[in-house]
């Protein structure tokens, strides 16, 4: 099958769960990827459509009906992304061949500790897969990259988990900060939040407010983003974390902070930063003084981070922008696709986002 | 100069006006097209920054340098895009060489009548240039699309005129409406308004708030619609127009009304507006009973129509939806400098808008 | 009951259908209202939580707990208010004494003409109760004002008929405009749509969109403004409506356009809505130039009217801006009850918009 | 002087700086405060405009004509609100009688230490003023309230410092948490940032976007806020403070972190908020597990807490909702004048948002 890359042939790939926001954003990219075709979409209650009544801005795309997500439907592919409810994919993933490369989207297979998954999610662990953030820091200096390289399972990351953790691992990395008492804020975007038909994600109810949810160290990207942390040399890694909704489809923000480890300078603080990202393609981070705003990432595969050192309370500030359904979720399928078929890591994505 | 076209040379374009939104629109979409190379950016009084501080979206082009908008700084480029307030196109473009395409987003040489031209814009007429709406209908059945093949000098459509356009003008060259009374009501972005610091464009003030400008027949994209629509087999043509700035950044939603001739039938309708584009790749209407919304659009070329007969009313409703910035100004552009070189029409521009 | 009023007992209003956002609104405008006092709140899935669960804004009404709707928890009120699905309030208010006022915000005994509820509402007409529009103008210069003196059964507007019928009129009182070919488009608020889960009424749908519904002549609001056009004076009264959905939670902003009498004056213009509301605590012309926005309005019974002549379209156009749920619909129902019971008209109400 | 809250004359409130946000809501809280009567309306630039030209949303005001900011045109009021830059008040306040209740919504006389002042502000410190946070908790459980009976100049609190104090203070009070190391993240409506007209600031910015903006400890509410809780008994504190703009004219919600001292329990922490508000008319702690958003104290003087313990973390999460116009200015001054006048707290204030 890896003989599709040298070939002409176009890389096949199926989304199982396609009637979703992330199924929908990952059909948009791989409708723009230059070497993939598009071939079964599934769904379960929606089965039957036409993809034109559930993502009508899919004009290229509309044509195609949703076949029910079963094995049968999504045999035949070199690639299978699976945009399914967690719990949902581990059986899907176990009929699948082994040489399909399968991204789930989903949370099923990204914590390593069955303990922490039990304990945010309340069921048995799926077993894990090699994590889909390219970009991970290692204390010696290497990156996930190198683990996507061939590999056939891909756990795609969690979207707030993305932009917290390239948000402080650098400084995580370079042991520059504490990691025992990390707090992040994140304005999210309503996109984040799903389809599902609840009060509170009704326009009436978000337009002119902003609210939180999960307060109090609920949330289930807690684990994940304490084991990005971790892998990137935090020993002892704790967290409070609070997303915020706010008005706006798409986008997070998030504020990161940590206590410096005492004697660091901020000129350490701002080479560290930039050196970690140096050579990454999807993330930057920005001339000092200039602060990302999500609407610079909407669309993009785009991460734009910035730093600063607040000496009177003692902690780096880090915010980071991405689009939550791009970088913090399809856009990083596609990423990891790329990595996994040994295509060039950018295709099919872009780095400009669509502002104002 | 036609010799990049069969060659592997990139075409090389300038940006005259890139500190504004239709300016930085237009360089978003040359980043992403697979023919151009994106030369010279000049501006006014930004000359001198990084495009970097000005439109932070666009990575790759960040470290590009503003220089003044001059005729000097403009040599050299096969295509040169003016993004200039009206009047300051025409002498530019005076200065340019004669085999240099060079697409005005001005209003400066769309209107054929010097009288509207005085009448809406106070000043003396610069002249007309082939039309920058590949789609605009004949009543033959021909398209202005012709008429930009191997063009130099186009003038781009304005952004609602291009939304009143489309809705109205397949019934106009049919025969099917009146076009002495039309009515054109449409939701407008605030990315229409530009980036000048007004206190009616501030966020406090339009967060919440719909208003609406220009009411009572003074917009000057009257004239230009007026022109389309007799172009389009129109006798006697007068329309009520009215723009409300709403809460998005982007987008026009255009509701766009006509009496119906007496008889038409909605089968007749109907057949007249999906024959008038079901060959074009941009404009699309949509199934019956499912009607455009600006986000299907947003970031794409894509302009979406539906049409239904109100018979009670007598009269035909369209609602079109487009990106302002896209199909309304920098795609519309982008599209006819494909026409006008020989390239693919589509090549550059997508057609899945960035939803939800 | 009527000595309530000389009395220094506080006026018991009950509200059926609370859970809502009328009812919600209704009980925002009761709790300022210097003469009432809240009873009984009833709801049907709802009964049995706090207020507080449901609308926690109203702080001073958290504590009351909803009842199931029934003629007996509404028992012993002088006023009931009912905002309730269309169908269930004639049912209801033939339960409730002739002597309590019963206000419905429901469209069940608005039209007069049996003929047009079923062809719009596909059920038997409830019959016709006075209609809360206080300022309803009359071609003799009355208003509808006198009729609620004393009643005891009010029909509370539709909102987007409000803002319609404000504009409109008094042209047509006055015979300036011709009622044969009305056009009206609203940009309307999120609110308007109710609190039931619908896909399109996501926020994640909402946010940066613009999206009509009802097009082509469905809406059920148009056989109201119809009859209120000819209670003004029209007598061939017909009109194309559309609602384009904003991302705003609140507001109407209404253009409607009708075409002039041939050889009516921009001044004659003016002078007719500056005459027909220059008594009006609740509705006001603003100075010539100055264009209304829903902001203006928002959270006050306030409706702000602007009027221009578009001499070249032949056309009048007028902007009503008003909040759908206060002057839309709440307000109307304390205006109307305030009129009923002989208190001051304006009491308990504002006319301040909270903005920006 | 203090003889006008024992007659029936109605208090003379002047507004100098009337034509900004701040002065403008002053203005709407005055309009409908049943012993006030607006009296002089000063501006600097806009002096001679009528008050409707610059906040259409104020009817009963609008015929009123700005004058010019002077000492000559605030004579003879009993009351005179400064809405100026910071800087400008002192002045003025110096030539005011010593009798004339002075409420300045400025920052210019809330700092004690002068060191801070010259810090964040760049300036000589202008003295400091009784301040404005009546619910300013002591350690000994007494509030600021009582430092305002009778006060003749006040210093008006920061938006977001009310907000961050409000949610901190309890636990400061009652020794349960650290406050060596706050941290608080803010999403901030655009109203708080005034009427300048800056790029960032415009809608099309604004819209689908966050932007944070003073970052890394720079933002002046920060020695303010460390004041406050220094006030309610904190030794040593530090706070790292990032305000996040978001979508939406008004509003401040503000997620605001201390680590717990060791051994305190959950139930300590929820007595010890609820009982710090128990008697408080516009501050209140929400019913468990139900988290305040904005929109519920839109246009109301209320603030609406709520606080939760993250045992993991080790640290309570508190999130405050204010309108920023109102209980973060307008609606502290207008209650802070009630007391200084013997007026009872809440006249003219309202608890119930305008919501959804």
């Amino acid at each position: 099958m890896i003989l599709h890359m040298t070939s002409n042939q176009p890389i096949r790939v199926a989304v199982a769960g396609a009637s979703g926001y992330a199924g929908g954003e990952t059909l948009r990219l791989l409708a723009a990827h230059p070497h993939v075709e598009v071939g079964a979409v599934t769904a379960h209650s929606n089965a039957g459509a036409r993809l034109g009544e559930l993502h009508p801005h899919l004009r290229s795309l509309a044509h195609k009906v949703l076949e029910p997500t079963t094995p049968e439907s999504l045999k035949g592919h070199d690639v299978v992304v699976l945009a399914l409810p967690h719990g949902a994919s581990g059986e899907i993933a176990a009929q699948l061949p082994e040489d399909v490369l399968v991204l789930d989207l989903g949370a099923d297979h990204r914590l390593e500790s069955a303990a922490d998954w039990e304990a945010f999610y309340g069921s048995a662990h799926a077993g894990t897969w090699p994590y889909g953030l390219p970009e991970l820091v290692r204390p010696d200096g290497t990156r996930q990259r190198a683990a996507l390289a061939g590999a056939r399972r891909v756990a795609v990351p969690g979207c707030n988990v993305t932009a917290v953790t390239l948000g402080l691992q650098p400084g995580v990395a370079a042991g520059l900060v504490e990691t025992r008492d990390l707090v992040a804020v994140l304005a999210v975007g309503y996109s984040g939040a799903g389809k599902a038909l609840k009060a509170h994600l009704l326009a009436s109810e978000a337009l002119g407010s902003a609210q939180p949810y999960a307060v109090g160290g609920t949330h289930r990207h807690i684990p994940e983003i304490v084991q990005n942390l971790r892998a990137a040399g935090g020993e002892d890694v704790s967290l409070s974390f609070t997303p915020v909704l706010v008005p706006m489809s798409r986008g997070i923000l998030a504020t990161a902070t940590a206590r410096l480890v005492q004697g660091t300078t901020p000129a350490q603080v701002r080479e560290a930063w930039e050196l970690a990202y140096a050579d990454e393609p999807f993330v930057e981070v920005l001339p000092e003084g200039q602060w990302p705003t999500t609407a610079m990432t909407l669309g993009a595969n785009t991460a734009l981070v910035q730093v600063a050192v607040d000496e009177a309370a003692g902690r780096v500030v880090t915010v980071t922008a991405i689009d939550n359904l791009v970088k913090g979720t399809a856009g990083a399928a596609v990423q990891s696709m790329n990595l996994a078929l040994g295509l060039r890591e950018t295709a099919g994505l872009v780095t400009e986002g669509v502002a104002p």
